[in-house]
């Protein structure tokens, strides 16, 4: 298969990249480096990378983020980060790319433990993942010609403990190659509308 | 208890007023009508509208719409709909409403069946259903003073099939009645970051 794996460069991603890069044709994107670049909070800048790319088997993506703080302190601005990035960005990715994935391909878009086990500071977190899996699940049933969608929701990173461990404390920190596996499940298999928890 | 009803003259938030009306204060807020105006789509408004009515025991929410239509056709400006609506206009009531509600009050936002039970046409409806309930969650772990939230996820009205029924064949349609009461389990009850089913 040739697959597009969006955030190439980053912890996930490279795991996936090590993970799917053995069986089959990897494009790197990512928004620094990479086979081709992409901002995916543009619609212009992911239809471009569409248009560079050509036809392609599957589309994964670990890059998008969220703002990250107290209840208190968020407003429309805060949650604007995550709607613009890890949400809409994502579903951009899909609705964008749907005309370049080939008959029977698929889509693997990135959710996280904050979607249902909620940690301080992570209401907007927890909101933009709840949006992703939603979206995940309503486009399932509507997307053309066999195309599936997947999310994959993994546990915190073991590597990334050492930064925002204090905020996971009783979470069970997973490795980015075993994260991995989880796109492989939804990249090489034949579900859609899931959510595969990585934990 | 004193409580505010967003959306008040709506299907839902009538019942909402008869069921908690009888037993409390009820203070009708809506975009054209009601004791008091309030376009949720706008902080500025929101705001006003909580300087008009001073402290309160629990905010109802029942106001809020989103784009319905097929995948192929949505992008960034139909999911911006209910984004800004559904999504973030009930997430500003409680960011903005927070302080005006008593010690142990509550919110009860509005959610729906398409959050887990998608239909065609459906897809950002079950988006932003999803990011809403998400929200519940993460918020129930950091509102101050005792304060609770949850949603009421409505099956499909008996009032709406009308309308609406030929896009939800095979839903029990619920009359809106019956929906009230599980705004009532929210409001009068003692649970926090739930959502309750209307069916």
């Amino acid at each position: 298969m040739k697959i597009l794996v969006v955030g190439a460069s980053g912890t996930i991603g490279s795991a996936v990249v090590n993970e799917l890069g053995s069986r089959h044709d990897i494009i790197k994107a990512g928004s620094k480096s990479g086979d081709v670049m992409v901002d995916i909070t543009s619609s212009d800048s992911i239809q471009d990378m569409f248009k560079k790319i050509g036809s392609i088997d599957a589309v994964v993506c670990t890059a998008g983020g969220a703002h990250f703080g107290p209840l208190e302190s968020l407003a429309d601005k805060e949650f604007e980060i995550g709607i613009r990035s890890k949400l809409m960005g994502q579903i951009n990715l899909v609705l964008l790319g749907t005309p370049s994935v080939s008959d029977g391909g698929s889509f693997t878009v990135t959710t996280g433990v904050l979607a249902h086990d909620p940690i301080y500071c992570g209401a907007a977190v927890t909101t933009v993942n709840g949006g992703l899996e939603g979206f995940v699940l309503g486009a399932s049933i509507e997307l053309p010609r066999g195309i599936r969608i997947n999310a994959v929701s993994p546990e915190v990173l073991e590597e990334s403990m050492p930064h925002i461990g204090h905020f996971f404390r009783g979470h069970v920190p997973v490795p980015a190659a075993r994260v991995a596996l989880a796109y492989s499940k939804s990249v090489e298999g034949r579900l859609s509308g899931q959510v595969f928890p990585a934990v």
